[in-house]
């Protein structure tokens, strides 16, 4: 509902009646709108983040970036719905000092999980970084950022896309690989 | 008055009050809000290029790319309105095929002049890309763009958001200079 018509136009009682849930039962778990539509996207974030750590224990012990890139990044890194989301949920945030708050404990959040990732990987496959893993988690979220948004902009296909998303890493990863 | 209320709250009636115009001035310059705010932001944009386009011819014939970082980014490159207006209107054009259609000309636009200012620095300077001039000229304007939305999310002050502006740039940019 949130996609379709936008967080402002998506009103408490619609969705408790779409999900089949009182108001009570919205009340009982979640303070506001804001703080569903956040749990939603955390969610949402916290599926892709494990399907990535994942894919990262299964890699092949290859050195190649651009080959370790295409596996993990072949999988469905640029969903349809999400940019739309987020978007909208950064727009209120900009506005409401008390979502910028949770906003960016989301976005910490997600970013500790990505730094493990990039630590791992940089650890296992013997691939020094040329900046803090701290800064090369915020470099890669905001790509993956730009990149889907990007695409739903364009209207392009989930397959395109993801194809986007991919080559983009491709081309900036191995930037950030070598010695310091 | 975008930047206050949004770009959903504020009226055509509101703005022209405001701007002291008649509602008839407006509809015989703009055939929409929509269109007045991307005319808004492509104001912005240019004058901040502009900006930036002066600062290139001036710099002196360093090849330290952090130095020439500095030199540029130094300007103030991080406003305080633009983000909350940028977003706003990427949110509509998300949801609204003929908005995202001039966004993404606005977007290639802006894109257009920061290759052109690339190409001038990587040329003068004699510093080779390692990517194409038009992809290191999105990842620029990637990198931009959230590092903004990010100070403003953080209420940084204008200092603050400009100097975390040019610590991203100093670290990211060399990553893009070098042999292919």
């Amino acid at each position: 509902m949130f996609a379709e018509v936008g967080l402002d136009a998506a009103s408490v009682e619609t969705i408790c009646e779409r999900a089949g849930f009182t108001r009570g039962a919205f009340y009982s778990n979640f303070e506001s709108k804001d703080e569903l539509f956040l749990a939603l996207i955390t969610q949402l974030s916290e599926d892709k983040l494990d399907e990535v750590s994942v894919r990262v224990k299964k890699l092949s012990g290859s050195r190649d970036v651009v080959d370790l890139v295409r596996q993990i990044a072949s999988m469905s890194l640029a969903e349809r719905m999400e940019p739309q989301l987020l978007s909208e949920v950064r727009t209120q945030a900009l506005r409401d000092p008390r979502l910028a708050e949770a906003f960016l404990a989301w976005r910490a959040q997600m970013l500790g999980r990505i730094e493990t990732i990039v630590r791992d990987v940089s650890e296992l496959h013997a691939l020094p970084l040329r900046m803090p893993v701290a800064d090369a988690a915020v470099l890669l979220l905001d790509i993956s950022e730009q990149c889907s948004v990007q695409a739903a902009l364009e209207r392009l296909s989930e397959r395109q896309a993801n194809r986007a998303m991919q080559s983009r890493l491709e081309q900036v990863v191995p930037l950030l690989v070598g010695p310091v």
